[in-house]
């Protein structure tokens, strides 16, 4: 980790992935003025430290590098172009980097008012979950201004192994929802897979020795099939998250235009199983989903 | 690779999989006796010494061990229930060995018939392609009697790498079976992932680089969409033979009954492909298909 005493971050949103995110940052060295909704949730912050603001405008105020980490594009909206959002407080030479997972349209959105106001913005979701977040192993996908990409490198490299300019504004979104689109299909494969084992009478950890190391090998059926054989299907990544993903690819797709049949059925299903009680499931919770489908309800 | 000789073997069936796997055990010491629809494939093997038989019941008379790989369940049924078929002319003892992708039932069947004429079957489908099937380094998934297994192990164990026991017959063709079911899905995500990048303008190398690493990870990812991004659609695995075991699985789950609505749609995605002409080239030539899909045809 790079020592990086001298820079004056902002860090806006604490939740599972922001609170670590941070505390590598300060831990790493940063001066850190923190702002989020809920304050008690940025305790361990201040206890190593940070600064607390009262809005993301005066979060934002002194910094050098302005972090979000919020949850959904109507959040990463309020906290930029709110009356007392980042923009409203920005310094000129600043760079703002949304780690949320948001609108590619949104995103160049706020590079085109950073621009206007003499500040740069890039957007840099991750992939790698809470682990990640914790371990600092993300993968982090970046659109926007190469120069302003490496004057905050240093700080990206506090937070993940990958870091990777993947083209102009929004280009760190669209990357993060290909990988979004991916998941989608290697979960609705595995989920049905290991249905179709257990209806048929396999030994499915038998079938997983066979399939794994073959063209059906996957960090689902590495990661993820064992959890839902346990029937343990605590998250790992939030069910109604990965529903607004898909939501986020299947919009910007219709725009395109272009036709996702496979994802638009498997948001379809992971709605199903949000309305079954499973949002806050993990993602492996399909399983559940499917499983329900195909079970009579009667004697 | 063990010393086979005096293993007396018959081998039906010599395509792209057949011929290398008869060649391997044939290089193996095994006394190789072999049937194929066209004379003229057998070729490689007569040259190595196999001798030629006239139908399958020949081929299968003086065999301790008699293997098949054909191409669809009805030839299966032809091969083993024919008038001139292995049943006709199967020994006492012997072990029959079905290398096909086929239906979970027609394992059973053929498994009773063999009981009721002294001998034993197991369905032993693989995967690994004709790459695994060249290098001996299949997957080879077994269904049927144990012991019958271990007698043949030697055998099997020239073919390929890893060999489990599944369970009664027509267990090897389930866990076939959710090996295919977990590929359509890593597929239809890695297709539509490629084509959204496409579309959104990004350098879809980059994105690979950014997300193989983490929970989008798998074979479809590294093995396939390098190919896809240079336009190599030349198979591995043909698009006519996936469609076909998909039928299986889908067959085999209604049976159940069990819905599996994703493997449902990418099926009938391939079935589009192979309409447009895409049926002999590989499986990642969905990605083809899903491109043409949102494509204009006017002005």
């Amino acid at each position: 980790m790079g020592d990086l005493s001298g820079c004056r971050i902002a860090w806006i949103g604490t939740g599972v992935m922001g609170l670590p995110m941070c505390g590598h940052l300060i831990a790493g060295g940063a001066q850190a003025t923190v702002f989020t909704r809920t304050k008690a949730k940025a305790g361990p912050l201040i206890d190593q430290g940070a600064a607390w603001a009262g809005s993301p405008a005066d979060a934002a105020r002194a910094a050098d590098a302005v972090f979000t980490m919020v949850g959904y594009p109507d959040d990463v909206r309020e906290v930029y172009f709110g009356a007392s959002g980042v923009l409203a407080g920005v310094r000129r030479g600043a760079v703002l980097i949304d780690m949320t997972t948001t609108e590619p349209a949104l995103a160049v959105r706020i590079a085109a008012a950073a621009a206007e106001a003499g500040a740069s913005a890039l957007d840099a979701p991750v992939s790698g979950g809470d682990v990640g977040a914790r371990n600092a192993t993300l993968s982090i996908m970046v659109g926007g201004d190469a120069a302003a990409l490496e004057r905050v490198r240093p700080l990206l490299e506090t937070l993940g192994r990958t870091i990777v300019h993947e083209g102009p504004a929004g280009s760190g979104q669209h990357t993060k929802l290909c990988n979004q689109i991916v998941i989608a299909g290697t979960m609705i494969g595995v989920c049905e897979s290991l249905l179709y084992a257990r209806r048929a009478g396999l030994d499915a950890e038998r079938m997983l020795e066979s399939i794994r190391g073959g063209a059906a090998g996957c960090w689902t059926l590495d990661n993820l099939a064992p959890r839902v054989l346990k029937g343990d299907f605590a998250p790992g990544f939030l069910i109604e998250h990965f529903v607004k993903d898909m939501g986020l690819a299947l919009d910007e797709a219709a725009r395109m235009p272009l036709a996702m049949p496979g994802l638009a059925l498997v948001r379809q299903l992971y709605l199903a199983a949000a309305a079954q009680g499973d949002g806050r499931a993990g993602t492996h919770a399909l399983f559940r989903a499917l499983d329900r489908l195909s079970k009579g309800s009667g004697a």
